[in-house]
């Protein structure tokens, strides 16, 4: 299968002048989730402000050593107001170096979705270290097995937690299940939200598990949507997406439990719309939108919804009634729409009883 | 203040013909918790049977080293049905080494109480080492900061858990309110009860921080229970204890919710004791017992419910209905009727809005 998301921009780097692109390139491919993108570009502003820019690298410019994929892990409704520590970053490579006796030459977003997709150029700037033009998701996804690291058989031991308070958790799973149902118990514990790193790889291990090119991808699809009278199109373009309704949200059903944000949102079409009626469903990211009891979209491919005048990206936990907004929807990266990437992240990896369509065939008059 | 507890008999070693007295020794010492003695039993029975007979030693006995205190945690309710692997103490010992870079030349019982009293002799006749005489609480107590290593100043850090599916989770807490936190969360994703290893210490440090003497002491009450005519008798004898009643139980209400059985039992007297009703609250263990508002006993004394015919302590989680008991209490060690051991294990560090007196100044004239 073809690569079905454009690649034409590589990062060299990202600095204060390219990081608001950036992060709402990363609302844009967190589906609804990774967190809000401006909590990650305030988080990584400040960092690249104290440590300067962060270089950006394919796995060919890199030595030998580690890779550490890492982000935030918990409900983005608690994520959204509860600060880190400022020493995770630091507290966590030097752990892991610990335990794997390798140096860490990059980190990479577990998730580029979000502010998971800020997080780990945060961290690199304070490491002093690369961050890799790549992700372990190509989007954002709530469990920690949705990962195309777990897909290419990096193992999930050993994963490091911490939090504000300085506490660290090692987990040795045996298997990436396991390695969710802990990790997820732990950052309950820690309040809801926590940070670490996980699924540690070589650099060789890498080029057959990470989903390449998504930290330029974030911000071509940020910088398209700047100077344009028409940045929900441009947002289009940019991801071979649809447009699912353009119109008001009417509904949000919202609750933080096991560590999730789970619930639902409905918009009522508006202008041309008017009539039409759109329900989502959430956890932590738009998983599956529903239009007169036909599917509309699923996971594995994305649901945002965007600020009708600004295509701003909104993420699941800042949606209320009345904004107006666009339910656009987009392709994913190609390795989940295989039989095994299917079966980890399809609609009934989350309990949904239906087949998965690709959206580009549920809309192929729009296409 | 002096040793409230006699200590008559200094061990030798563990084997099949002491293994029952001592079993139910730890019985007794476990308060209602720690869980069911028969459990533990058969477990250090099984070990002994295949490795050989365990060493008990005193401090003074040992080269240097590391001493490891563990045990299962978790609700004894799920405990009690949910059997382990067999490889559990081999990996949690291998993983303590590869942490500290220290021999692990002994271990001791995080607590004496029930099935964690037999737990760290079945796991010494795994390992090859040798049993400390001696154990964190002199009794069992619910969580892992009621503990005299963490009175006297131990790390709880790191702390080791495993379960019988081959998973590791390595806590490092800032501190002890923050490992039971954490402790508690992954033991329920375990199911509801896990094993492992924490508070670490040389064995210099471990001269100031265990409770000695208790793996003798549970040997010496088991051993009063056998070749008498008065099981309850000598029991109350062999802990300087006294009764609170004799009679049957009539209500028992358990729960089991956040990696704790809670809950309470009522017993109604029978014979001279006919007429009164002793109520007791529990938390895995015999917190406090109330009758006719008043305290009859409370943390961190022990508060223990035995057959009225033959002395057999009966865990919480085994009480039922009809049950003929007869609840017994007897003095702590002496460590917890300090200020601070109080903060720890006190009334009030359950949520009990009432001051300690000491068992046997509540019932001055039995004793």
């Amino acid at each position: 299968m073809e690569q079905l998301l454009p690649r034409s921009v590589w990062l060299v780097q990202l600095d204060l002048s390219n990081l608001e692109a950036f992060a709402r390139g990363c609302g844009v491919l967190g589906a609804g989730g990774g967190g809000g993108y401006r909590t990650g570009l305030l988080n990584v502003q400040q960092a690249v402000s104290d440590h300067g820019p962060v270089r950006v690298v394919r796995l060919d410019d890199l030595p030998d050593g580690l890779v550490m994929p890492c982000g935030a892990v918990g409900a983005p409704t608690v994520a959204v107001e509860k600060l880190g520590h400022g020493g995770e970053a630091t507290r966590v490579r030097d752990r892991v170096e610990q335990l794997t006796g390798q140096q860490v030459v990059a980190v990479m977003g577990a998730e580029i979705g979000g502010a998971n997709g800020c997080l780990p150029v945060a961290w690199a700037a304070k490491l002093g270290v690369p961050v890799l033009d790549g992700d372990g998701m190509g989007r954002a996804f709530p469990e920690l097995q949705q990962s195309s690291l777990n897909l290419a058989g990096i193992s999930p031991a050993p994963n490091i937690l911490t939090d504000a308070h300085g506490n660290t958790v090692v987990i040795d799973p045996c298997d990436a299940l396991w390695l969710e149902r802990l990790v997820r118990a732990t950052a309950v514990v820690f309040g809801g939200s926590c940070s670490g790193a996980g699924y540690l790889m070589t650099v060789d291990q890498a080029r057959t598990a990470v989903i390449p090119g998504t930290v330029s991808l974030a911000l071509q699809i940020g910088l398209s949507l700047s100077d344009t009278d028409d940045p929900v199109g441009s947002l289009l373009d940019s991801v071979n997406g649809v447009r699912l309704v353009e119109g008001k949200v009417i509904d949000v059903e919202r609750r933080t439990t096991g560590g999730f944000a789970r619930g639902s949102v409905s918009i009522e079409g508006l202008g041309a719309d008017t009539g039409r009626l759109l329900r989502i469903e959430i956890q932590n990211e738009n998983l599956v939108a529903f239009e007169d009891g036909s599917l509309a979209a699923s996971v594995p491919d994305l649901i945002t919804l965007v600020d009708t005048h600004t295509a701003d990206p909104i993420s699941t936990e800042l949606l209320r009634y009345g904004q107006r907004v666009t339910a656009v929807a987009f392709p994913c990266s190609p390795i989940w729409r295989t039989e095994t990437g299917l079966a980890l992240v399809g609609p009934r990896a989350f309990g949904y009883d239906l087949d998965y369509a690709p959206v580009e065939d549920l809309h192929a008059r729009q296409v």
